[in-house]
């Protein structure tokens, strides 16, 4: 038998260390400041697709994988407060199903992998969690007992099934958003095996990246991009990408979430790849934006793209080094706009008087997103976001659907380190942030984007020209039409778009840049010496 | 914006024809034997992970795939049996989610791209399927007119929401096992469009297979086999796999659905790689056993190996020479079973009189799985099995979870190409298929297994040597371990598992091999010649 992909871990000074669940659940409960009382998390079933034999592709409950460390399916995790005892449910083993798929963890491999205090299997009559009373029970039936003795169940929506918990569903369900909120707490600041795996993911994604690169001058097609990207995360192990890739040239550059990755360049200038795999649930998020260029590899294709990009590296530079504790990032991101705004009037693409354009936004209209967000078990990591209130208010949906569309002030309460367009934002009619102060600043809405040593952060800033939205709404619109300079901007269309985008942990002193692909010159350089290389071989 | 997958399909004679949807509508019709009613089906719906804004891997429904050609999410199809009118309805297009993740189509692109009669956008007022009722009406309304007009409307189990047909929920799904009976029906006989994306499908595949061929001496992991296989794909833009490749080394080659593809070869033998990509959401599906000999790249690692890839070559060889249409299928699956037997005397592996071993079983110990099934639109592709039961009996899942295990009848009268050991078979008690006739002879349960022209099956012959399969079922059974040759047994454990597939069209007068991927004699010849240019290259 193959062993776990847990034993896999390679991490500097901390060997094979295990997954630190443990630690996890005591600060988690620290979060909630409660004596007692049982946190319950279930694991991701194994789910087929709707008329089809096929299984859905497994992706574990991060809430779950924080409390337990294990990415197997169908198990539940229980950690009793008061005894500070963390137990590991597993489904029972199938022999007549090893044949065909295997098995997950025995008992005794689980204690062998996992930072827990004892493993049991669901069905097993004699597998309780023992709370000291007497007598041994399932995990039903301790549950129940749990629930009649007036002990708090604090468990996610939909973390338990409702057999489980009978007619005590209302009660056992009541601490959802109390659960949710000191989780999030927690998950926001990594500890030391957090950092050191997205350390892990962002250095394959970076010889992933570098593989494109080496390639690029050899490729006519997108699918050649996402190819060599994702040749190198399979043969390292990491299969599993924290988002789908996005290989985006020219025009397709300037689609944000572009996935499709399956146009020839043509005479495209540029290429986005915004690409990061996951090292054991741990997520990377990288983009590197690439010269285009077959007669001369590794140099700017145009003078126009060579200014797109020294203006997106410029501002990526000066936002990465305000990173440190204590900092607020709306302000980091009110930075990045401004110099956004002052380097597009620079070139020309925007013109008119620098604070009536600022006032208008129009430079949102190429720079349609937000600077950065947590990373973690998520690509777009959970995050304090408002104190728990009693509906369990989410930025996540529920039974893998997302909420109703929420309206700009729901949207500003969950997103605190998005804060740039909202989905639903209106671009011909209002602009965002207004100018009259952040919203984060009213009392109702504490500053939730203070950063604290131990966050994990995106700085991604990008210049897009993207003719859908600027047809639509910016050039549409007599607010905005008249600071574009329609001439100027016919030379930037073919630029498509750039983004440059690197995780960055916030230390005690600053920042440690945790991404180690290739950028800017040391990126041109891969691109000509491995274009001069394949040419003399 | 880049044009739509479909308009990649380049298939020999067929140029860009369309997907015949229309073609396909009234075949399901002609099989309902009714004059009037709608079919409508729904594709899948966008769906974020629970506890996550990840989107889940989009994977359209096959039966509205099957019914429309169009390989969006979020649609409705719609066909007017009395009309022979069929409409798609499509999401309307929300302009401020362009710049983020682009856009389905419009109903014009719709109109150009699918064999439909027309296009609406599902939440627009004045979109109607005209019924000739001299006024024009939304979807919803649509269904709720001609429900209480006493029209059938024929849809399959949650493809409608509960909101779309309220109170008329019972009335409304009613028709769903006859619906699904005639769709399975119409999809187990490919026509000429669906044969082109199988054989497209097989191409790329076969182009990936022969890539890990040409790297295999110098892989010394499994993730570099999927590396190399999942590189061609992806180049080919053919990510999407019909199942999650498996490849397994030594003993991970006798576990049936490997998928883990992590271990370092060792001293392993052989390297069992079944891996098929999908084109247009058809399948392939294609297993090769590569031989792992880094001192003599291309040769066999032991006898052993050699005897034990001859006699499953010797297996396929035999089996697939006898497909043609009236043929039995499970006789083909007895002849298979009946060689291994014999194979697996002359090896020595059994001993004792054949008829003694046949009547135990002894010999599914090493073949404990069917010799084939239906591919098509899934890996495993549904067929008509049993005639339509009132309970809608399937052998796929509601809701994405699969049906509660059913006894050993259902599996037969569900799993007709698939005539070996059942999920829940009891190794160590009882054998099947039992000598004594086929149960699909019996009066109740005809024989659905007889091929015809136009069905595409796999041949998948495998002899396996699984540790624990035998250790807790054959070896631990009075019954089995008295023939079973402990000794010999030894020598041949570490070649772990051989099966070799293609995928087989029944032909009017024999069969077609679709599958081109390199075995035998060829595949070791590419791996030979591949090594040997890299050692001098």
């Amino acid at each position: 038998m193959p062993d776990s992909p847990a034993m896999h871990i390679s991490v500097k000074g901390h060997g094979l260390d295990k997954y630190p669940a443990k630690s996890h659940a005591r600060r988690v409960t620290e979060k909630l400041e409660v004596a007692e009382g049982l946190l319950v998390l279930a694991a991701t079933p194994s789910v087929l697709y709707p008329n089809s034999d096929q299984p859905q592709p497994f992706r574990q409950d991060r809430y779950f994988y924080y409390l337990s460390g294990c990415n197997e399916s169908g198990c539940y995790v229980a950690y009793d407060i008061h005894q500070d005892k963390l137990v590991l449910w597993l489904p029972e083993i199938d022999k007549r199903k090893v044949v065909w798929s295997g098995r997950g963890s025995t008992v005794e491999e689980a204690l062998e992998k996992y930072d827990i205090d004892d493993a049991k299997y669901i069905s097993s009559s004699d597998g309780p969690i023992e709370r000291g009373m007497g007598r041994r029970t399932t995990l039903e039936e301790d549950i129940q007992q749990t629930i009649s003795l007036g002990i708090s169940i604090y468990s996610l929506p939909d973390s338990l099934p409702d057999s489980l918990i009978g007619d005590w569903l209302y009660i056992a369900r009541g601490g959802e958003s109390q659960l949710q909120y000191a989780l999030n707490c927690c998950r926001v600041i990594k500890d030391e095996h957090e950092i050191s795996l997205i350390r892990r993911a962002n250095e394959i994604t970076a010889e992933a990246h570098k593989a494109v690169l080496c390639g690029i001058h050899g490729f006519t097609n997108e699918a050649d991009v996402e190819a060599a990207y994702m040749g190198i995360c399979i043969a390292r192990h990491a299969r599993e990408q924290a988002y789908s890739p996005i290989a985006g040239s020219g025009s397709n550059a300037s689609e944000l979430h572009y996935v499709k990755n399956e146009d020839d360049f043509g005479h495209s200038q540029m290429m986005v790849l915004d690409a990061g795999c996951e090292y054991s649930c741990y997520a990377s998020d990288v983009t590197r934006t690439i010269p285009l260029n077959r007669r001369h590899p590794g140099t700017w294709p145009s003078e126009e793209a060579k200014n797109v990009y020294k203006l997106v590296e410029r501002v990526q530079e000066a936002c990465i080094v305000e990173m440190r504790p204590g900092k607020s990032f709306v302000e980091i991101t009110r930075l990045s706009f401004d110099m956004v705004l002052d380097g597009l009037l620079e070139l020309g693409v925007l013109k008119g008087e620098r604070e009536e354009v600022k006032e208008a936004g129009t430079h949102y209209g190429f720079f349609p997103h937000g600077l950065g967000h947590h990373l973690g078990l998520e690509v777009h990591d959970v995050a304090p976001q408002a104190p728990p209130q009693s509906d369990g208010q989410s930025r996540y949906g529920r039974n893998g659907k997302r909420e109703e569309e929420r309206g700009r002030e729901g949207y500003l309460r969950s997103h605190p380190h998005l804060p740039a367009l909202p989905a639903n934002f209106d671009f011909a009619i209002t602009t965002f942030p207004a100018n009259d102060g952040a919203p984060y600043a009213d009392a109702d809405y504490p500053d939730y984007s203070v950063l604290q040593s131990g966050m994990v952060v995106t700085i991604e800033p990008g210049v897009y020209f993207n003719a859908y939205l600027l047809d639509n709404f910016f050039l549409h619109s007599d607010k905005h039409t008249k600071f574009i300079d329609k001439e100027v901007l016919k030379r930037y269309m073919p630029v498509g778009g750039v983004r440059i985008e690197d995780d960055i942990l916030v230390t005690k002193k600053g920042y440690e840049n945790l991404t180690s692909a290739a950028k800017g010159d040391e990126m041109l350089k891969i691109i000509r010496e491995s274009a001069v290389g394949s040419q003399e071989a």
